[in-house]
This record gives structure tokens, sequence and C-alpha cells, in this order.
């Protein structure tokens, strides 16, 4: 039986799941030279692969997994990333943030706070058009979320048009994509071909009462650009989670950016739960000699 | 041609939306004792139905009919109410101000307003628990939206159980209906039957972790109740769109009591084009001698 290395910030909860659902796996949470399987998080496992010549496959809990596609490490085993619990959390933080703008929740709070009843009017989810960039797994339950609230769908892709609730898809010309897009949604991870995707004129395509949402990578948006057109007023708003650099430095202009809002790489946790699931589902293929779900192509990014 | 008297406070939208699609239909938005028909808010119409003697038909721009159900008034026509349009924006006003409450958006904004990087852990709504007080055409909505994001859903109803989205029903026991709730939302209209009905027994059987939310009528609540449970911290939160007064009185509890959001009546608006288009089509209808959709029981008072 191979013997797992299972390296996490979260390592007691994978460990109670894992025992319990496969009691005869051996398991380290150090690093060991016959160690064959992996299991954990990119940032953490990246430091210590080099040590592990009989590793054949790598779990990891994460389902952007940069730090293990440095070009000096090991490729000789499969990756598989977390690619398949991300995409609910990620629906519920987009429709979430997509509602706070439409029912005005913020405005509701400051009239509150002055106790000032106030009927401000709403706006709705229905009827409007979002685009959506990248329409995998995450992207193609966003885009089932944004159908059941009544939304035309925009996908950009370049990968096959497999999504029933994308209405219509591009492969070129963001620009195009962009325009007249009441909300566009960043979910690209971070490839060669997506950094800086979203520049000045992606964002002068936008009208400006469209909102942007990034929950993909930061590397894929020209934050100066962003910051001015906000700023300007070009566009209504963004919600950013994640950015080119993390933490957020103090001195960011996105600090001081107006009708931007900052929520800290927080809209898909990955849940011990959630992940430990993935990873039985595969071990039991890896055992059976299946092919793994998940599978991450080294030169692709993703 | 039946004459019909429009009384509304945003006439000429659907003065425009119906001389579109009934270029033969005699409008007037005075009261006239020769209008067979009336179309309006209910807050008017109450004031002038006793002067219309030949009264037919009365289609509310509404979904709350109480001020025609004042026993004083005729009863001697049909009256209609605007069930039907209001579902997907109570959808999404529950499923908003759910989701802000699980991914806490307020908290991440006072982050940020302090320049302050902050990976808060996340709720889901995924395997919560929600339970609907009032499973009509809005309450069934408010099921399809909640399963959408994999939540169980309890209906409270004396009707029929006619919604596939909802996992179990009750009838009576609320206590029972409470227990073990993540989210509590009231639909029900403002009926005897539904008077203080979220007492503090309710209130009691809820768990401590619970998030209240009443887009009904604010007679289901028993107010001073529900602002000692949010006080005492016996409540998590709750989120209120409509009061036992409307406008809520500046000296009210309610603005001082904690973890409340206020939202001045505004979850489901009429938008003219939905009441409008459910106008026609009962107009088309009564023309042709059919059943009208959306009826009032005016002793049941919905």
């Amino acid at each position: 039986m191979p013997k797992l290395l299972l390296l996490s910030q979260d390592p007691d909860s994978y460990l109670a799941l894992l025992q319990a659902a496969l009691p005869g796996l051996e398991i380290v949470t150090a690093p060991a030279a016959d160690c064959e399987l992996a299991f954990g998080d990119p940032g953490l496992l990246k430091d210590v692969i080099a040590g592990l010549p009989n590793l054949r496959w790598l779990q990891s809990t994460w389902a952007g997994v940069e730090p293990l596609l440095n070009p000096a490490l090991p490729r000789t085993y499969t990756l598989t990333n977390a690619r398949g619990v991300f995409g609910p959390l990620m629906s519920e933080y987009v429709i979430g943030y997509l509602l706070l703008h439409e029912r005005n929740m913020l405005q509701h709070l400051a009239s509150q706070q002055q106790n000032r009843w106030n009927e401000l009017t709403t706006g709705t989810l229905r009827g409007k058009t979002i685009g959506l960039m990248g329409v995998g797994s995450i992207g193609a339950h966003v885009a089932g979320a944004a159908k059941h609230f009544g939304m035309t769908v925009r996908g950009f892709t370049r990968a096959s048009e497999a999504c029933p609730d994308v209405d219509v898809y591009f492969h070129a010309d963001l620009p195009a994509f962009a325009e007249g897009l009441d909300y566009l949604v960043n979910i690209l991870p971070n490839t060669r071909e997506t950094r800086q995707l979203i520049d000045s004129s992606v964002l002068a395509a936008l009208p400006a009462h469209a909102l942007f949402l990034n929950v993909g990578r930061g590397s894929a948006v020209d934050e100066s650009a962003l910051a001015e057109a906000l700023s300007q007023g070009r566009l209504r708003g963004a919600v950013l989670d994640v950015f080119q650099q993390e933490p957020l430095p103090p001195d960011h202009i996105f600090w001081r950016t107006p009708n931007l809002l900052i929520t800290s790489h927080t809209a898909a946790p990955s849940f011990p739960a959630d992940i430990a699931a993935l990873f039985i589902e595969n071990y039991r293929r890896f055992v059976n000699g299946q092919p793994l779900k998940y599978q991450v192509d080294f030169e692709r990014g993703y």
C-alpha cells in the first residue's frame, strides 16, 4: 500500500477525514523519501517535492496550483487539483455581491444608520447580462446560478462550448465580449495567456454602469487601469477577491479606490470535508488503476 | 367595451404600457361611475371604490390588498392581486441577505475601511436549513432558489403541499417548525390568522445562530419580542422589510436594535412592465369570459 504525505495548514481535519474513510492508508505529515502520494496545499508542497523521488500522484487542496508549476520543480508525477468543489462557493460569492449591488444593501445600511426610512428603488438580476471569463467547472456553475436568476450569460473561453447555461460564446476579441455587459466576472486561472488580459481596452468597452468581479487570479488584471477607471467613474464598481500581490500591500492604490470592495481571497475556501471527499474518490481510482479526475496539464497550467 | 379606471402612483408608465398592448381599451385616471374595471394601487383605490357601482373586476398592482379588505367596502367585484410576479424579486432579496450574512460582507467592508487584509472564514448556504412561512407563489419561488443553493427547505402552510422544492411541510406547531432552522423567512400575508404568529415562543425555538427575515407583513411579528431576542443575543440577526407601522416611526426600538437590518419595504417593488403584463393577461381572460388568475378570497384575505 502506498504511503501518503499530508501537508496542509489544517492537517488534523484532513487526517481525521482520511483515517475514517481509508483506515488502511499509511499517512505521514513530514516528508519521507518513500512517499508515493502527496495531498495538501501547493504553497507547502512546493518546498518538499524535490525530496520525494517516488512521488506518483499529488492531490492539491487548492484549485490554483501555480507554486507547483515552477519549471525548476519535478513534473514526473500526476498532479490533480481541487477543481470540482469550488463552483457552489464561487456562485454564492458572485450572486451575493451582484445582489449587494442591485439591492443597494450598503445604501440601505447607511440610511438605517441615520434612522432614516428610505424607499430606495431596487435593481434586479433578471434580464441582466453577465460575462464569464473562464467556463470550466467553476464558470459552468456560476453560469447555472446566473440562469437561475434569469440572466443572459456570455462565456469567454478558448476551450469547448460544453456548458448548456452559456447563451453565447466568445473565443477572442475581449472588448467585443465586454461590450454591453452588466457584469464582468473573471474566473480564469493564472497562465501566460491570461496575464493582464483585463486591460484598459476591455475596461473601456464595458458600460459605465457595469460591475467587475475578479475571483480568478489577480494577474489577469491591469490593476492601474482598473483603479483609474473606477476613480474616473467610467465603471460602476469592482469586487476583487484576488490581487497581483497578496496580501494586498498596505500602500496599494486599491485601498483608496472608490466603489471597490476587497474580500481578501476568501471567495472559495477549501473546506476539508469537500476536498477530502475529492481525494478519497481519486484515491480509489488510483488504487484501481483508473484515470484520475481533475488532472492538471503542467504546460497549460490548469 | 368596458371602461378602465387606472389609479397608481406611476400612472404614466402603466398608461403607456396598456395603450400599446390594448389600443381599444378606454382608460380614465379619475373615478367615473361607469367604470367596470379598475387597475391600480390598493392604497389609492380603497378611497374611490364605493363610488364605482358598476365595478366588476379590480386588478391590484400590489401583492398585499389589505386596504381593500376593510369590511365597510363593497365586495361585489372580482379582486385579483399581483401574486405571480414577486417571486423572483423576493428570491433575490432573501438569497442576497442570506449571502450578505454567510459571506461576512459587512465584516469585510469594515476591515477594508481599516486598510486591513482579513482572511475571514466564510459560511455557505449549502447544507443549511431554511424555513418558509407561507408557500404560495412567492414562497415556492424562494424554495426553488434555496434548492438551487443546496439548502434543505421546510414549508409552513395551511394550504396544499404543492411545491416540489419543499422537503418537509408543517401545518401547525410553529416552534417545532422553527427548531433547528438556520434561517426563518416570513412570507405570510396579513390575515387574522397570521397576526403575532412569530412570538417569543417561536423566537425561543430558533437556534441562537439563526437569522430571521420578514418579507411578508409586519403584523406577523411580535416586534418587542424580536427586539429583545436580538438585544440579548438569543438570535444572530434579523433582516426586516416590513413593519407593523410603516414608515417605521423614528422612535421605534428597531432603530436601536443590534444585528438588525431595515430595508424600508423595498424587497419586491411593483415594476410596471411586470404588473401591466399581468393585467393584460387577465384582461384577455376577462373579455373572453375565462376565470381570472390570482383571485383574492375576501374572507381568507389573500
